[in-house]
């Protein structure tokens, strides 16, 4: 069983221990905070406590580190946890810039370490349906593929509704076309926080003439979390605010041009539901990952689709700021 | 009581002679297609029937033309009416080109005439009741406008979907902010034809800061019809599907910066949809035409709100072609 | 092509004389009103107008009748154009009492006449396709079925929830069953007008065991148009309110015994809503109608289904009215 | 600060320990079950922990007893902790008879205890809001009130879907309209098991001639947890399975006979959602009994309410087992 130094317990990373404490061997828990890390001693008496990564990356028998902290801190303490070759598991993004991203990369490929950032929606049971339709061909050729993800929420001072929000649907996006994109446009409002967007809007072309779009916003009435794919033969809606519909497999496609009207002819057959597994994202996350520790980090593929989504991300961030493709 | 000559009743352009002829004296029907005008006759007894335009501009007892014909023609029709000395309602779009409504408008204020494009959305009593609100500053200084136009629809041959969908949010979004854009940005797909855009993306920011967005689909497995318009205080949604909620109010906003989190905090309040008549936009539409032709043309604000529409158009369209904001 | 003399073009009325008249040739219009009869010369030149049903009952070539008139005149105007000879379409509900619809039966049994009554749902396409579904086994053995046919909407002052809204419902369960049922009780709440119940709640009790319930109300908040039928392995939902999805089969089912908990556990998997033609109920009811006509009555089926809806509204009357089990 | 002694940690009981543990002084915790009752010695270190009642009985600091084990013990265990003079909250149904919570409400008097069965729906922050509303008058005069609790979902063996799920509503019911009913019907379906009811159907009439009926099934497609009240003026729906729109008031009405056709007219206006609390429904009645503990039961009118609720449940269990009305 895998030893692992899970760092950071603060919002979501109280979740990522709990799991991981479920999953493995919880050696250590580091947090910065000693309110927040102290209650752990108690909970998970075999796991030692500290403030200082050095202490858990100093243990030889630990094997995987857990970054789970605030988004600015992960790449360098990812960068430290490599360094003292262990597996890292980082949470998404892994980085700030692509370069940082490629940095870690090497460092995992001269280790041969598992790098792995935390993209969760690719271990949705619901996305994992998506990507098996659109993997086996069921859709017909994909023309577009369009996220919405709004809400009155969470509004941050410390990054925008591109880094915040975007992040999620540009790693399932790009993981779904398998391709990054030629081109990229966005375009925001900021209107809270002078330089911090509230509202951002993405084109996203590629090279095989595929295109994408994100609607991001946490100034928003709707509450969305929604990807949608248009094949040439169907259609696929991911939404994670239903209830029991998370995919839904619409057969409506364009068929043919209409000889009379100078118009095209239409088709819709059934709509349908398949059964999507009930499991959570975030246990199947880190399976995935304790596996990989297990396995050895093979072609590096999860760290591969994480630079992709960086790279991607910081065009978008430049394109955001000049007003001009990227 | 208004003598109207009505040309066109192929399409949409049969709805818009019925309400003609329960509102006015139908004096003329004009069609190129004998089968269908010949229909007419029988119908309206005292109308007279023909396939060319010439022969109801030299009935000098006609005050008024009614334009329902496919869009490229609109221009000439509207041009010769005018030149005629004819009041002219023509659908819309009213033109193909910016300069082309520009000659128009000269006309009609030559003429003393009515010029008015049928922006039908700006009649349904449900966008009035939002225009109403957004004039009454009841949701506070407005940020953002947003429209979702999608479908698995009518795909035309002769116009893209900018042209087809578009036409009818700009409109509404130009209505409402009462400013035209400084920028307009549109990306898009043309994925069944070459040249012919099926889905659309534009991006608008207007001198005042505010931003608005368009998504136009008619290839799409959601039908929707919306209009989003997010303000200060409060958050309005028009949605056209709805059968009893056509207007909804969302008490939803965002207070002040919370203190320790570097997060905002929110606020959400009731959720109302208040009553909207049931009354057709086109009969609603008509009368306003008819009024006009009663009263004059005064500063002749329809036709320069069509011809800001125009201008967003085709600057949309040169951004759509370039890849560049326009 | 038969010949038909349509009777009643008032309401509903309106509707079916139009239909008739596109499907069959429609010989004799007849309505006491003369305002409304009078536009119906204009409309059908080679049709006769009239005031007095005898005048149509003598032409002998007259086929067939079509009674679309109020309830209380049905069974009359059935009978004489019944012992006349022609075959007769009789909107629902076709009498007042099960005895009088025994009598229109022995008639037509008589003379080899078709007598059908309009119970409009079971030609609706998406209700042919629930009957399609209960009939092959897919559901399983039918454990129950209910109706909620709810609104606030037409307030009738000449009948109750029970007759205007339950005999479409009851039509559909009857059929859907193929049993009448042995227990039948209604409550209901007379709101507005004494002896006129606005609210009705049925429960029925079949032979098999089965069990069936409707809720009925023109008092309601919520407008519902819905039937949900339960079986062992599937559950099905008719929704008239649903532009897209008419019909949803859900796999939905109560699975085994459970161990330990004293409870069962139950399965859940695919949601589908099959494509349903779009035809117009009232069409397929009428072409069903003129096929008899051609064909000749058989086994009358369709009046003996007529009658089980009349027997059941019977008894759910007295017990509306006694209050005990009928 | 009251000392409770808590009684019961399985299903339920796990969460309102959990509450009780936030708000009160957890003296004792009482299971049969040794598993279950053993973690609790770690996560309340300052608790006793038992598997008999008499010894958190005889401990005389201890001023309350919360009973939340299986529904058969109820009764037993809430008269055992009042004969030792301890104030008593116990889960619902609070005993299986009527007779039984007589004798409840008796020793309660006699000892000047509070006694209040856990109705977790009358301290939901929505049903509060209905409540006002209804107490307030705006909705006019109430005529019906009905519930709809569907699923498919815990199929129990030890007793059927009227007492699990009919208690919620008939709780409901009798508050709001503050009459006990002159005549319960039920009637149902044992499909799964013989004598256990998966589907029930019930119908009241009351004193002042309103009505209310309760759907309640655990063989359902649609998940319902719903309740909604027609009022001469308004209709007001609660809707559990809603996230932002808990309480939906909708001023919809019969207004006056129409003069001509026989039918009323009918007057819809708003739609709107008051903005309900968040607060968990647990948490507040908790909070709610322990004030009662501070205070003394007053009129007894929590449990006065409750045998109310076990009275109407004694009679609709009559009529469901010999159907015919009680």
């Amino acid at each position: 069983m895998s030893r692992i130094a899970h760092v950071g317990v603060g919002g979501w990373g109280k979740n990522v221990v709990r799991v991981v404490g479920e999953l493995a061997d919880l050696a250590w828990v580091v947090d910065l905070d000693e309110a927040r890390r102290a209650p752990y001693a108690e909970r998970y008496p075999s796991a030692r406590i500290t403030a200082d990564l050095d202490d858990a990356l100093a243990d030889d028998t630990v094997d995987a580190v857990v970054v789970a902290t605030p988004v600015p801190t992960h790449y360098e303490l990812a960068r430290r946890a490599l360094e003292a070759g262990k597996h890292v598991f980082v949470e998404k993004p892994p980085a700030m810039h692509g370069e940082e991203m490629e940095e870690l990369i090497a460092l995992a490929r001269a280790g041969e370490r598992v790098l792995m950032p935390g993209h969760l929606l690719l271990y949705h049971p619901g996305l994992r349906k998506v990507k098996e339709l659109v993997a086996a061909g069921d859709l017909g050729e994909v023309a577009c593929i369009y996220g919405n993800r709004q809400n009155l929420g969470v509004i941050r001072s410390n990054e925008n509704a591109l880094w915040s929000l975007g992040v999620h649907d540009l790693s399932v996006i790009l993981w779904l076309l398998e391709e990054e994109p030629s081109e990229v446009v966005a375009h925001g409002l900021d209107y809270l926080q002078a330089g911090i967007e509230d509202v951002v809007f993405c084109f996203l072309r590629f090279p095989s003439g595929k295109v994408a779009h994100m609607h991001l916003s946490w100034l928003d009435p709707h509450k969305m979390r929604r990807i949608t794919v248009v094949g040439r033969e169907k259609m696929v809606v991911f939404d994670d605010m239903e209830l029991e519909r998370k995919v839904t497999v619409y057969e409506k496609a364009p068929w043919e041009p209409s000889e009379t009207y100078g118009e095209w002819r239409t088709r819709t057959g059934d709509i349908s539901s398949p059964k999507v597994a009930n499991d959570e994202p975030l246990r199947l996350e880190l399976q995935h990952f304790l596996r990989l520790c297990g396995e050895g980090p093979g072609d590096h593929r999860e760290a591969l689709d994480g630079l992709a989504v960086m790279r991607a991300l910081d065009r978008l961030t430049t394109s955001l700021h000049t007003g001009a493709p990227a």
